[in-house]
């Protein structure tokens, strides 16, 4: 993605400190706390401008979500829509790098991830930056609860091919695999911005779900 | 396939019992002593038309390839193929079921299987028939040395879906997925004649090489 920058992006994004949480590390309450109830919560990786999880949230009220994203430029796209759809109760935008999951969620405390047209990193010494290597997956299933999910969306032929070998050599168990996702649409897909763009080219969107095996 | 009867067909076939083995399951000895050497057995089921058998027999002097067909209209094209190619003192064919493979082959015995463009049987209550099927898995599994392989590739994306689950479920460690072979054809790709009609038209071939873990 390019990424324009944007000298308002750090005020805007301290005027919603109720939605972007910048700092999510030194909140020491769990999220449930935060959220006010138990329901589930589920995270997307690797949030880019927010549309996916913007509209899980508002097509489920009863989980919550958190996008995680690193660029200011990038997630403060995902704020102006967080604002603009009336910030949902449901949903928090997080200003961190995917790495530091761990610092942010206690053992067991996820539901489910997503991770949607994440970097294919497609140099092979860049491998693992890609957020479906080994070392992720080792932070994922830390912080999700047994028998957690990933669910993971792509366009990226090489990323999906990689990603199937990674997660199964991990031990993760396939529950769906779909290699053209937009050839059978299901109801409740919601696209993503890459999604919208690269599915109008005619190109396959790539889907899994995959979940950790006991603890 | 459009079955043509071809009524000249099993006197054809009688005609070369060097290379079609009509009743292979009446064979006593080993195939490696039919083929009186040493070298690793490799075995297509479903092998169609043998284009890929035999051009794999003929490219790899060094291993032994067994092509599996059940219809007798199908495999006196791959045998008429064979005939042609010289019949390659490595090649055989046999006129059998794939259901019959631990009847054909002692545990541990062959090297790989290879199943190309096999039967999709979309609807689910025919799903064991598919020959990725756990059932199928078994057999191969019990013919298959330790850490054999299936090298498997088709057009079909439901059944190649339905394969990667099926495959992972059943413990198998995947080697290489390729969700569009023909767009980095690797050089020793032997083509099977679906091949060649499905990829003229444009349509992504998938493959993939999976392993058995250790018995």
């Amino acid at each position: 993605m390019r990424l324009r920058n944007k000298p308002w992006a750090r005020e805007y994004m301290a005027e919603h400190p109720d939605i972007l949480i910048a700092e999510p590390e030194k909140i020491g309450a769990g999220w449930s706390t935060v959220f006010n109830n138990e329901n589930p919560i589920q995270v997307e990786v690797g949030t880019g401008m927010g549309q996916f999880i913007i509209g899980m949230a508002l097509a489920n009220p009863s989980i919550n979500y958190i996008g995680i994203e690193h660029f200011d430029n990038v997630i403060v796209s995902a704020l102006e829509k967080a604002v603009e759809a009336g910030k949902p109760s449901n949903l928090r935008l997080f200003r961190v790098n995917g790495k530091e999951l761990t610092e942010l969620f206690a053992p067991n405390e996820l539901d489910r991830i997503y991770l949607n047209f994440s970097d294919p990193w497609p140099k092979t010494r860049h491998a693992k930056r890609r957020l479906t290597h080994e070392t992720f997956l080792r932070l994922y299933e830390e912080v999700l609860k047994p028998h957690g999910e990933i669910h993971f969306k792509t366009d990226n032929r090489s990323l999906f091919e990689y990603s199937l070998i990674s997660m199964t050599d991990y031990g993760m168990k396939l529950g769906l695999v779909s290699l053209d996702l937009h050839a059978e649409m299901p109801e409740d897909n919601i696209m993503t911005e890459y999604e919208e763009k690269f599915s109008a080219k005619g190109q396959p969107i790539y889907r899994l779900e995959a979940q950790f095996k006991t603890k």
